[in-house]
């Protein structure tokens, strides 16, 4: 079997090398003689795959690890009858992460206790739905608004106007939809954007048009209450500067940027592969990651619940240093302003996730346990 | 015997329940009638010990927990033949870790690697001291300026004009001296600061008047490649609102405020008097003090050991939450300004220090143990 693949496309060999050749390009240089005689095409977004790339081809079976299918022409694979997997959520948890960190930063700037405020998650999907279960784990007050999950379940969710309403705290994980019945473009418009509680928070790790950029920096002109964290932009890699100045924290779209989260795109198509080939599926991604720089933490038992959180999260990811790395490449050349943001994601640093840290506690605490717990940590 | 206390000094009855009776009272009312019957007087800075307050007394040994005398007349004291003791250094290593994390703060800001930086430390005696040999236990290059050592020591050391001269960060630790030979009021002054290397750190946690305040805000005013971190103030609990605003770092005179410190402070008038006793002292610090809420970290052996540094440095103490305090409570109101400083002093949280940390590694690295040790973390 012949496997034609990004080149840039992590553990390719760990996962793929029992089946056949692999045959590395650079994603954007894989055109129609490259698959030629390919049986299966892993890519990543740079690739379009439609029918011009494939239909000399015999190519059954197409993964792209990312989270978008754009790149993708599904129409034509259900016509040719080629099966393909994305990898919908494998970023997801690294946006958890950077929402914590987040809310971390905040709380430390305004001496608060994170307990105390209520959070209102727009977009219940792979990244807010994980978001939701953790703030619930750690004891926060929640409220969770997806008209589209409302419509199918049913259930314990509520409209945007009442997150608005009773939320200090509102983080967004949309899709970016233009149309349709339940459009996120300008979600949060002026009017929106104006109804904020005192002091609230915005948090945009979504896709950059869900927030009007300009409303929102015409709003932090005026009120210096609000605190917003983006990690997405409207026209990115272009920046609003005086936007990004606005910001409490400001980072170049790398929010679900973690190691584990790269890797585990190329675990998700693994398994979608092994199915299609139906063969089981024994690589585990788990025994493929590096070992954490940080192995363990040790808390007492007696630790303040709040402070030790603070503790774990920081210890593995704070996205002070992703804010001060963009801030320092901000530049008002338009040219060179989108080529460092391209490249502050290119280059990033390696990031693990909270999820699997292990944590040990001295002594019994159950209250630790629930927030180790809450966090997806394992303790040990 | 009879021992008179200031009662807010921290574990009275564990090192002194076994001499004797001891009396607490408020240390500001501490008076010739509450000591008539003492053996021994325990203070603190807000205590005066002077002939007017003992000479009724049979007090032999005073000892006061902090590092300075100014409130002790040892005059007298020599005079009447009372033995003494200060603490001197109990809280130089709490300034050595703020040192440290304001390093990292900044280091993170600049996307910098702190070991290709060089370093000038300002006075070497309890706290100058500690730093220098975590800097070069680190493999940082530093240079020290200690004119009263060099004269009474020879070796290393270099003049202040050198420092000024070839060194990317100037720490000061000197005491504030106005006359004598080496004056440190305003050893900073304009001509200093206009001399400051390009993209050069300043930090001050010695005492406000080392650095002209005015001219310093003037400096920072003209030049946004410095950084300044002041944790002391000219005027202090007053603090120049424009100055703080222009400083990387705002602390209101904490930078020696760990737990260890405070509980050291009594451990070593202990000490002092038990050899005026003449008995053993058995009791030790390291069992007394409470466990730490971060009992240990576990670091991989592979761990770039700057990282590392930073993730043991910080999880332990980061200055940027004291930052964050003190900035909250800047006040246009002069009056409301100087009691929020001190309350911040009163009320400051539990810290702990980097010494004496448990850090373990997974594996064997010479370059994280050599950091481990330069930290006096110990590794276990
Ligand atoms: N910043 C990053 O690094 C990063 C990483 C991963 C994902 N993302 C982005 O985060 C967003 C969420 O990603 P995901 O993987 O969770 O997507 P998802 O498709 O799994 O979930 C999106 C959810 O939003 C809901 N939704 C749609 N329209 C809505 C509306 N008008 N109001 C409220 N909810 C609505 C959907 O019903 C769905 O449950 C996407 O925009 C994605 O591109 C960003
Ligand atoms: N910010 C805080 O929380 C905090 C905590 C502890 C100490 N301090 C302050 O830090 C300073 C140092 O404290 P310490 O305990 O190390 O004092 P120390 O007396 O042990 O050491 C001071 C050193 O400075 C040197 N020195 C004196 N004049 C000098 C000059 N002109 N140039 C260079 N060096 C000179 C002395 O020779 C001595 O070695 C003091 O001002 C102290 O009050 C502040």
């Amino acid at each position: 079997m012949l496997i034609v693949a990004d080149e840039n496309i992590p553990l390719l060999d760990a996962f793929f090398a029992g089946f056949g050749e692999i045959r590395r390009y650079p994603g954007r240089s894989i055109d129609a003689q490259c698959v030629q005689d390919a049986d299966v095409l892993l890519v990543r977004s740079v690739t379009d795959v439609n029918r011009q790339l494939l239909q000399a081809s015999k190519v059954g079976f197409v993964g792209t690890c990312t989270i978008g299918t754009d790149h993708l022409d599904l129409d034509y694979f259900a016509e040719a009858g080629i099966r393909w997997s994305s990898a919908p959520g494998c970023n997801a948890r690294g946006v958890v992460d950077y929402v914590l960190g987040s809310l971390l930063t905040l709380a430390e700037l305004e001496g608060e206790n994170l307990a105390e405020r209520v959070y209102g998650v727009v977009g219940a999907g792979q990244v807010g739905e994980r978001l939701v279960r953790v703030l619930h784990g750690l004891g926060w007050k929640v409220l969770v608004c997806d008209p589209l999950r409302q419509a199918a379940e049913g259930g314990d969710f509520v409209s945007l106007d009442h997150v608005l309403e009773q939320c200090d705290v509102i983080s967004l994980h949309t899709p970016l939809q233009r149309g349709g019945e339940h459009p996120t473009w300008h979600l949060l418009g002026a009017p929106q954007l104006a109804r904020l509680r005192p002091g609230a928070w915005l948090i945009n790790a979504s896709r950059g048009p869900v927030v009007d950029n300009q409303a929102l920096r015409e709003l932090l002109l005026q009120r210096d209450d609000l605190h917003a964290v983006l990690d997405v932009w409207e026209g990115e890699p272009q920046v609003d500067l005086q936007l990004a100045d606005l910001c409490t924290l400001a980072t170049p779209h790398i929010a679900g940027y973690s190691l584990d989260g790269k890797q585990r795109g190329t675990a998700q198509i693994y398994q979608a592969f092994c199915q299609w080939r139906g063969v089981p599926a024994p690589v585990q991604l788990a025994d493929l990651l590096p070992e954490r720089d940080l192995v363990q933490i040790e808390l007492n038992a007696a630790s303040d619940p709040a402070l030790a959180l603070a503790t774990v999260c920081r210890a593995v990811y704070d996205p002070r240093r992703d804010d001060a790395d963009m801030r320092r490449s901000l530049s008002e050349d338009p040219i060179e302003q989108r080529a460092t943001f391209d490249l502050l994601r290119k280059h990033y640093p390696v990031r693990r996730e909270i999820e699997g840290l292990a944590v040990k506690v001295r002594g019994e605490s159950a209250q630790l346990a629930q927030m180790i717990s809450a966090l997806g940590a394992v303790l040990v």
